[in-house]
């Protein structure tokens, strides 16, 4: 798995002519060398790789990291500029979309005899096709956060707090294995349901409401990301209409995706729905997006991406409509691409589900 | 205080010659604006402040942001250059430690008319020094993390896997109200206390471990940060002397503490005292760092520090030795520097508490 990795780096670096390419996000960090402790760096070169990191993490890494060879730095960007002009690197590859402006110049500084070259696409995409591993392990995600939010449907009714519901949903997580959350959960009701990503707060559920719960877990590494909307009470014949044309717009762009067709085909076909029902000016985000080792990555399924949709990549599909001072529904999963479509890994039912 | 905030910005407007400043770290566009959600933008000029952000945030940012023009995004780039041109903007200051590489020539590329100017320290430090509302806010998020410490140091006792202290502190945290945690939850025990930065194991607590438990929570936007080394068990002599080289690098530190003291001076008097008792070789890592918004900010108290202390500020004092395959010690307190010296705002003892 991690050999073919760092293929992926290689072949960047062949076709680009670099003789180095620096990593600096820690995501791909992860991805390449295995190390998951939070301050490190590769320089990877055609025939070499070298793992940099501080005294905090040098026992860590010896643990973790095999096919590197380790250095410990007091300062990142001396230890990355002495081996660069130790190895007399000249066209050397760098996240553009990572690294900071005034890193980007302490380096571009210090290392005397090599340009930095910008590489935007090229790195950025290396991780939206998943492995196996990947696969798994996002699985293994999902099906914690999955039998969390299970576990804590009954607490949904009249009178509890937002805060209470994302506390115990959170609680849940931890305990069924998950190492962290994926972000703050959301959970808002009522007309705090247009708040695509409000905060949960004290307000309690009342009958009448939508509850949206957007929620996820990190589990060795990986992160899963699902919304459920659900609905207290009965819902009026409007509330039911909002629901439905979210869940279509939801369906029929998961019906839609196979490997070859465009990211901004997939979002054509969430907005246009939503657009024809007339309600296309309360959808204000993207279709959906990339999740592996982090919540956001690769693709982007929205109205500019210019990703194409391949077999192994996992992303969200997850339309919404957001009506101030009304309410708001998001219906979201994280779907696999397979050969001929795609799997849809979140496993909690997207029917209409009503709490008494 | 958000006059103030802003009329710092607006100092270094005057004193760097600048047309405006664009504000892209979400701490900062907080610190100024108000606003606590996760993406928006300002851009200041000597008259006027924007606040920029998607549909995602609109309705939020009516509610916390006020003295701002708003302005809705449909991508960042274009908000901000659009904006950016449309006020013929020339010379315009940028956070170069937070705008990334990519971000950075984006925007040089669409805005025609200005030269972005990176600012470093100037901006960097604004949030160093904080007003009434931060100190109060953030006396309250350590209330939060020493109230759930003690309700659960009865837990740790031979047999309880670090990962169960973890999760039980965490859990306390958000049911005292944090709405988050500062960072995942350090429990390391026995010979992996010597990781600084190690992560909660299913390892089971054992007599004769040290027991190594770094911690904070999050609430209304400001972070905590302690760390108190237990000991189970009965402590041998060698435990007892690092220990105690710790507790003293830990206090001397804290009694040098005053306004216009350089922050490499105070680290020195930790790594001094640490380097004459031979350990040195075993405490890699800064004396501490500012904490507010963010939980690593302004000031560094490191032996590269350009900082001095000024009254106001809010850091952490954190020596630790760790030896690799024997176990580590860290002591970490926050604390608050006064017209004369420092009031310690983390509240629980440093004294070797041991657990039988």
């Amino acid at each position: 798995m991690r050999q073919e990795r760092i293929n992926r780096i290689k072949r960047v670096l062949r076709e680009d002519h670099l003789d180095g390419i620096m990593i600096t996000s820690l995501e791909n960090v992860h991805y390449l060398s295995g190390f998951t402790g939070s301050d490190a760096a590769l320089v990877m070169t055609e025939t070499k790789g070298y793992f940099l990191t501080d005294s905090r993490y040098t026992t860590q890494a010896k643990e973790e990291v095999s096919g590197f060879e380790l250095i410990e730095y007091k300062k990142k960007v001396e230890g990355l500029s002495d081996l660069m002009n130790g190895l007399g690197l000249k066209g050397i590859g760098f996240e553009a979309q990572h690294l900071t402006y005034r890193v980007h110049k302490e380096l571009a500084d210090k290392v005397s005899c090599g340009e930095f070259i910008p590489l935007n696409e090229r790195v950025r995409n290396i991780r939206a096709v998943k492995d196996d591993e990947e696969i798994e392990r996002i699985k293994g995600t999902i099906d914690i956060a999955s039998k969390s939010l299970r576990e804590n449907i009954w607490r949904i009714k009249p009178g509890i707090q937002e805060r209470e519901i994302a506390l115990e949903l959170e609680f849940s997580m931890r305990r069924n294995g998950a190492d962290g959350i994926s972000f703050d959960t959301i959970v808002v009701s009522g007309a705090r349901s247009a708040l695509p990503h409000g905060k949960p707060s004290e307000k309690r559920i009342n009958k009448g409401d939508f509850v949206v719960i957007d929620f996820g877990g990190r589990y060795r590494g990986y992160y899963s990301d699902e919304t459920c909307t659900f609905f207290c009470g009965k819902p009026n014949h409007r509330q039911k209409e909002v629901y439905q044309i979210v869940k279509d717009a939801h369906d029929r762009t998961i019906t839609s995706i196979r490997p070859g067709k465009k990211a901004k085909e997939l979002d054509a076909v969430a907005r246009g729905w939503i657009k024809d029902a007339g309600c296309v000016a309360y959808f204000g985000h993207m279709t959906g997006h990339g999740v592996g080792l982090a919540v956001h990555e690769d693709p982007v399924i929205g109205p500019e991406s210019e990703d194409v949709v391949e077999e192994g990549m996992i992303f969200t599909v997850e339309p919404g409509i957001y009506i101030p001072g009304w309410g708001g529904v998001r219906i979201e999963d994280m779907v696999l691409v397979t050969a001929s479509g795609c799997e849809v890994l979140t496993n909690l039912s997207k029917e209409i589900e009503v709490i008494e």
